[in-house]
């Protein structure tokens, strides 16, 4: 009947303006029950429940056998880890197993069985599902005891597929793949001409005293390549040339050359390429999303349009005010963006609302708050208001910053005084006067811009936010150790007491000081672009940590299987404990300090590697060195190199755009910066097409359009 | 009388036209003498050795006291350096001084007294002249003992002073400098700040076994302030934090904290900032120099119009042919540029040239020469026919890679397979029966091509050039071997004879096939960007190249003076041999390993200075390990981190241009490419208006036009 026509053409406008709002595609299923069902499964509670899956999931390798969670990393001194008993870890995997089945149940049935087939990322979610199941099967029927768990490896997928930022992202990088390889083979190139020069250059002499640089790094030609390899990274820079060096200064000639080429010209070059092939990035995904925006947008004014209440109209169609109106009340929107269109919906007074006018309504949604900081509170009495001109003078905040600044000086000072006495001899009097005297000050500054500024709008501002929660920390932290210790006196080094020492207190709230301090950043005006930068580079950057996180995770995950009792903790291994501790333990490739950690120790593998291990296990542990070594330089090929070179692009692609608008309007900036990426661009974007958008919507797979 | 002003006006005209061909300012005096002092000044010779006299100077310090030509640098085996008596260098050194003195008087004279006080350049040129002589005389007078010679640090001014190109990129480098002070004003908060933080967290315990961190890397407030800098070179990367890790795994946090703000965000910030101010740096001066050349052009034809002969229009002033050739006869120019104007000239056919049309003439000067090779000769027999066409076929080439990489791979064979024998097992039948039989096959295929080229075609091909040569010269060593040691048989491993050993010819012989190898480059697509990207850089880093010349000699003399004396040759010390030879030795500076070494020791020298030094010279030589530190953080500073990024930015610049060229021009790139810069930009370059050049030319100091 018309009634239930008009109910989900209501309902088809809701979602696809939920979409525009989202940046979500609108080729979905629009019968009624799926449109129930799509705003069901992206509702909050089930994208949350999906989420703290895939979280549980790749968190359960922390706890997972070889489980790192001890306090030190020495193996020499860490107790063993809890070995969770064989069955608990499997349950909860298969609990997230279930989700993830219903959630590309639910997908694939939202995006129809023709698109399906099309979308490789659904059906590679549906293919790991498979084969960590059959993995799961087969580990529970060996009671945990099989070495080779493929579903480990696997688990970074369900956080990449869940994320179309992290997609888009990996298909920009797999653009970039060939221009990648063509450097990449060129860096090879230029390794394999150099090595066979310094394997010829190099060669083993008669004289053994002569050949020190033979004997040390080109014994032969894996021994020759690894070295020129870690050259390359810098990590044996100087001590690779030294023999040769030492022996005729016209060596160096071909160190340098080798540096000169392979660091300063191939490996920028790298720098360039990426660069190049990103520059436009950032605008390509901004305009393709608000692309997205406007057919949504689009495709609601078409469905509301086909409305029987509508008047039929040959040449345009409209959509009426009341129709848009009750759209509106049941959207999911932010409020102030909803008020807004209703004020202007209501203002407007036209019962008919052309494609045109439609669009125009929802351009609220890419307008930026004008943030309006509340009015400060009103004072009758004289004195009050010069008081408040005083304390809510930015003079007041300037004082402020170098009451902090002296606070920071007074402290380093006493450190510097303190730094070789022994623990004993330490008396904490000084800095505890100093410090209460300190915080006594921050508290009154506290008190004084509320009192100028009224609480509300003292709040408003995030520096006041920052400045005022750290300074209640410390009051906190200062009356606790009066409290326990009693009030600063001469000789106040009193013993161990409650939770933590006197000694921990006072540098607990000295570390809080200093953290305090960077309240002084907003109030220099480079620092303060750099940081917005910064920040804005980490709104950015989050679908390439998250394709990070994937690559970590693999590669932890694959250096557990593969160095997996390569270990053996005998006497003095003092260097492989030092080397492969982590590389045992799955997590700790998490941390970015492994990185350099396994960049440093590339060269050490191919050395104590030999020395150790060929001694205790002859070829096999051999054979595990080499996998070693391909591990280690793939793992400095892609997290080094490839990642930093990423991130570098980015970073000078933000900043460049940051810094030319910056130029460019310099009055505006001051008063409130616009922070969303589609904002940064706004200037540069193209408006859809009608056409455009009109094709797009024909080509939908599910919606059949009247006209 | 008219004939003297005549005269005067043809002579101007062709400086002027010689001013705008080198892009030099015209900004002198113009009066008879002047103008034969000028070109004097500016003739081939002069230039010539005013930059010989620029080499002599600066290379003296290869030769003076501390000198440094010995072959190893180990102290300890080195023989002492020849010591040039006092007087010889200094009698050198007055020579140069000597020049430059006329070079200074000639300049100033001819830019005349007004304009020479307005030029900062000069004047310093005059103040480091008198400065250098005082100092000479000093020197002398104390017979060479004095230990201070400030002329020596002076001496790289010369270099600067004499290059335009030079002196403009200091100006661009200097007007960054503000923003790059910002960054590193951050990055000393950014340190300062963690610094109190480390020596809040790893402060002293009272269990001696627990602050192993605080012992070795933040016992003071100067020892954390260096581990923390020398963690941002990533130096000292994994080991700076295996102490607190091994103690607890979240310490961690602190350093990747630390390193990740630091290094990854702050430091790119500084390529960012860096590549920002640069990116229109190469367009900006090649605009400058076309403006330039546009300006000494139209003086030339002001200077000519004013010519007697010439009949006045008081409308539009006009240039006689017969005049202009008269000039073009007298100016020194390209000769291909002066037949090509000579002829559009007589081509013409019009008795007078209008300025456009006079500029227009001189457009010839922007063009690059269209390269035509010599045609292949023309055989009349049908077979010599067929023989031209196979062997001209780019196939044949193919062919020719395919063999040289047969050959390389079969000297790493061998090189693979020798590399564990002891020199007397290793027998070089193989290797040389194989290289014979390669050498004969190159030897072949170099005479074929210039069979179906001729040798003037043949020769017109830079990379035919390059494999004739390495080829003449891998036939020649191979004749030379086989006229001392036979010709190969098995057990071919002869003792030494004559200038070199067999296996040493051998080396030799491979090490230049290896070096042919790289004719591959050419005939891949993106190989061949790449090097003409890289050669293009080369060409526009002369003038980095120059100022970083300077930057180590300034820094390889005040390594000099500051460190001279500070190491004793004592017992055991290797460590402080290692680190400090070249520090005394000046020359070594110059020297890119060197930079490393310095990097790498910057955090050896605060352990290590403290321990040996500080037990042999106590307090003096803390002084001096405080300012080695300074020292070497400005070195690090300078060299590594602003050069380095300086590079970065103008690969950025070049490469993306050029990127930008090959993906436009797809279809013309495979010609001929454009070499010069100026060619490079000519699309985007925008003509100086007539208003801007008369404007310019009536501000001329010295030439008054009559209109």
């Amino acid at each position: 009947g018309t009634g239930t026509d008009n109910d989900l053409y209501i309902n088809q406008a809701i979602v696809f303006i939920e979409d525009a709002i989202q940046y979500r595609s609108i080729n979905h299923r629009v019968d009624s029950k799926s449109l129930w069902l799509y705003r069901w499964y992206y509702s909050r509670t089930c994208q949350w429940i999906l989420s703290l899956t895939i979280t549980i999931i790749l968190a359960l390798a922390f706890f997972e056998k070889p489980s790192s969670l001890t306090i030190t990393s020495d193996v020499r001194y860490r107790p063993p880890a809890w070995n969770p008993p064989c069955g608990l870890t499997e349950s909860i995997e298969l609990l997230c197993f279930l989700v993830f089945m219903v959630d590309v149940s639910v997908k694939s049935y939202l995006i129809g069985w023709e698109e399906f087939w099309k979308n490789k990322w659904l059906v590679a979610y549906i293919l790991t599902l498979v084969v960590s199941l059959i993995d799961w099967i087969v580990s529970l029927s060996f009671f945990c005891t099989e070495d080779v768990r493929i579903r480990r490896i696997l688990r970074p997928f369900f956080l990449l597929q869940n994320s179309s930022m992290m997609k888009k992202t990996l298909k920009s990088i797999n653009s970039t793949l060939p221009e990648m390889a063509s450097v990449v083979l060129l860096l090879a190139v230029h390794l394999s001409l150099f090595t066979m020069f310094a394997m010829l250059l190099f060669a083993r002499t008669k004289d053994g005293q002569q050949d020190k640089e033979w004997v040390g790094y080109f014994r032969n030609l894996p021994d020759s390549l690894t070295s020129l390899l870690v050259l390359l990274t810098t990590a044996n820079n100087p001590d690779v040339m030294i023999p040769a060096y030492s022996k005729n200064r016209a060596y160096s000639i071909f160190f340098i050359l080798f540096t000169v080429l392979g660091n300063l010209f191939l490996m920028n070059l790298l720098t360039a390429i990426i660069y190049n092939q990103f520059r436009g990035y950032l605008l390509k995904s901004v305009q393709s999303s608000l692309f997205r925006r406007r057919l949504g947008i689009r495709a609601a004014f078409e469905v509301l349009s086909s409305l029987r209440e509508a008047p039929a109209n040959a040449q345009q169609s409209y959509v009426s005010t009341e129709a848009l109106l009750r759209v509106l009340r049941k959207v999911e929107m932010d409020s102030r963006c909803k008020q807004a269109i209703t004020r202007s919906l209501k203002m407007c007074s036209c019962d008919q609302l052309s494609a045109a006018q439609f669009q125009k309504l929802f351009e609220e949604l890419d307008k930026d708050a004008i943030k309006q900081h509340p009015p400060s509170p009103e004072y009758q009495s004289h004195f009050m208001q010069k008081m408040q001109f005083v304390f809510g003078h930015p003079y007041f905040g300037y004082l402020g910053n170098v009451v902090a600044l002296a606070n920071i000086v007074s402290i380093c000072v006493v450190l510097v005084m303190d730094a070789d006495k022994q623990p004993s001899e330490r008396d904490d009097f000084f800095l505890g006067a100093i410090n209460c005297f300190f915080i006594l000050y921050y508290l009154l500054e506290m008190l004084l811009k509320i009192l100028a500024l009224g609480l509300k709008r003292y709040l408003s501002y995030p520096s006041n936010r920052f400045d005022g929660l750290l300074t209640v920390i410390l009051l906190v932290l200062e009356i606790a150790t009066f409290a326990v210790y009693g009030f600063p006196h001469p000789g106040w080094r009193p013993q161990f007491m409650g939770l933590l020492s006197l000694w921990d207190m006072v540098r607990l709230v000295n570390m809080f000081i200093v953290f305090r301090f960077l309240r002084i950043i907003p109030n220099m005006k480079f620092m303060a672009l750099v940081v917005t930068t910064l920040l804005d580079l980490v709104k950015n950057l989050r679908a390439f940590a998250g394709i990070l996180v994937v690559v970590f995770y693999a590669f932890a995950i694959t250096g557990i299987m593969l160095f997996k009792g390569a270990v053996v903790p005998l006497g003095n291994i003092r260097h492989v404990a030092q080397f492969l501790p982590s590389a045992r333990r799955g997590a700790d490739y998490l941390s970015f300090g492994s990185i350099q950690i396994y960049r440093k120790k590339l060269h050490g593998c191919s050395s104590n590697c030999i020395t150790w291990w060929c001694l205790l296990h002859l070829l096999s542990v051999n054979l595990i060195c080499r996998w070693a070594k391909i591990y280690f330089v793939a793992w400095w090929l892609i997290s080094s190199v490839i990642w930093v070179n990423l991130f570098v692009a980015l970073l000078l692609e933000n900043f460049i755009h940051k810094w030319d608008r910056r130029c460019h309007r310099e009055p505006l900036s001051d008063i409130e910066y616009q922070r969303t990426v589609e904002l940064m661009f706004r200037d540069v974007l193209e408006e859809p097409t009608e056409e455009e958008l009109m094709e797009k919507l024909h080509q939908h797979p599910h919606l059949q359009l009247c006209r």
